[in-house]
């Protein structure tokens, strides 16, 4: 199979890094970018090296050579950019949260099935090598049965005012960064049942700037979350089984965790490569497009799905 | 003022530590201990250097010389020893959980006021150093606004399989060390309103084992909570200001904590005192004594009844 080339929607903060990782994967590279105005995706074409610049969206999907469109702009614009880059029957990866509702995550898997091409969610986490160790701990049980997580992810937001991360219907804590807690809680366990809870604080626009969630899977493992942008905490994912215990720091990128043994004053320190963190979802990406997959077996529509109807949930308690 | 002499109900594990503590105060001393057999008490007596072994608990109340009744015995012998010691007008210092419902909880200190005696809750990490450098942060906002806190208390059970710590209705994670975190909360948040929403797991013998709570204080500060005898986790308290963040191990014993600044890498060690940690509760016994008090200002009667609602209401939802 030829190289995939990806199509770029917008010019927003994480298309450097997209844009790295794909320069560090064996099958896939970068085609064009675009963006609302041809200036903007000009100058980040320049500067990331990019064959193509388009000053439209419509552009990357109508343009035959871009096999993958990567949606990167605003979190409320992504389901109409899915429909639109599924329509043209491109393979589409979106970034999180992907859709804002369940019905939209139902509607863009459906459609995109009938279109015959790939759509998943980019939830990074979910391909980390720490996350499959961890994955991997809890299925092999090889330091007993997993008893208690507890992980946040927070960081005290210094955007513009006029952000739209504090546009209360897509930005805040919860629109911002549930998903990775909760996608990646959802993909260590298999997609298991749950109960929730959640208290929310709003913030000066009426966003969710603060989160907690707890939750008890499968009616036997309680977890807590905390989610914030009011201020910075430390951003940790603890999973504790019988017999160890499991830290990653910055869970959603990190290249490193710590196992803790309970019986003794032991620890070790397991490095994974230290390439940029989105190979591993681009590999993935071009894994199941090579298989000629609709879906993702690992970051399944059922996640997306459930995800976001968690999240509608929340939000909807608070307007 | 004459030292003030203590009488011990029971030889339970946390008494060794309590005379100790005693003995390193300049105004309290032990005096007596009774238990329901004299060889227990006299054996515990003659290890810890305690003057008078009693075979009931009884001879302690209508010792004349025994000014404070420490109780110490299990959970649901609390309330009926309290009334006990009271009625003999006795000071009396209950270990946590004081009681199991907020109805125990107000008769006892309604008694205690009829009486003119002192009582009060044994929270000792309402008095540490520790607790009191965090309540002054938050009073003083040297760091800013407190926004955050996250706190676990979880350690694996390892006692023989008909120890009380397994009766339902006053073992568990929640009756065990429950009033640990919600009664430090509360002390250092100065009793303030609070919604919550709680998940509990139960163990093999209906207990509960495993109990997540999160809060919202004064409509404006969420926080994560974890208490559990499943499995060992870290026991640390973490309270996010919007300048720095403090961290305690082992909050309810810690001799030291941690400041880290949000605008660079630095952080503090903060170290105090390395003496037993009950030293600083008994000496606040002292001085609401001295001063004539029936209620400690800190540890105050709406605090443990507010705790004792929690805890009772928290246990319903499982029976």
């Amino acid at each position: 199979m030829k190289k995939l080339r990806y199509g770029i929607i917008s010019a927003s903060s994480i298309v450097p890094r997209f844009v790295s990782a794909l320069n560090e994967t064996k099958h896939s590279l970068v085609h064009a970018i675009g963006s609302s105005t041809l200036k903007r995706s000009e100058k980040l074409a320049k500067k990331l090296d990019i064959p193509n610049a388009y000053g439209s969206y419509e552009e990357v999907y109508t343009d035959p050579e871009v096999d993958v469109v990567y949606i990167a702009n605003i979190n409320d614009q992504h389901f109409e950019q899915i429909m639109k880059a599924l329509s043209h029957k491109k393979h589409v990866l979106c970034e999180k949260p992907m859709v804002l509702t369940r019905e939209h995550a139902q509607q863009a898997f459906a459609f995109a099935k009938e279109q015959g091409v790939f759509l998943m969610e980019a939830q990074k986490a979910a391909f980390l090598p720490t996350t499959n160790f961890v994955k991997e701990a809890i299925e092999s049980k090889k330091y007993g049965e997993l008893k208690q997580i507890q992980i946040s992810a927070s960081y005290a937001n210094r955007f513009p005012d006029d952000h739209w991360m504090y546009q209360k219907h897509q930005g805040g804590a919860l629109f911002g960064s549930g998903s990775y807690i909760i996608e990646t809680l959802l993909v260590l366990l298999d997609n298991p049942s749950y109960e929730y809870q959640a208290m929310t604080h709003l913030g000066q626009s009426g966003e969710i700037d603060d989160v907690s969630i707890q939750f008890n899977f499968n009616k036997d493992l309680l977890v807590s979350t905390h989610l914030s942008t009011r201020v910075h905490t430390e951003n940790v994912a603890n999973f504790y089984f019988e017999q160890a215990s499991i830290s990653i720091n910055d869970f959603w990128k990190s290249r490193k965790l710590r196992v803790d043994y309970h019986d003794n004053e032991d620890h070790d320190v397991m490095k994974f490569p230290n390439i940029p963190e989105m190979v591993y979802e681009i590999n993935h990406v071009y894994d199941c497009i090579h298989e000629g997959l609709t879906e993702s077996p690992i970051m399944s529509p059922e996640i997306t799905m459930n995800t976001a109807s968690l999240v509608e949930e929340i939000y909807k308690t608070t307007v």
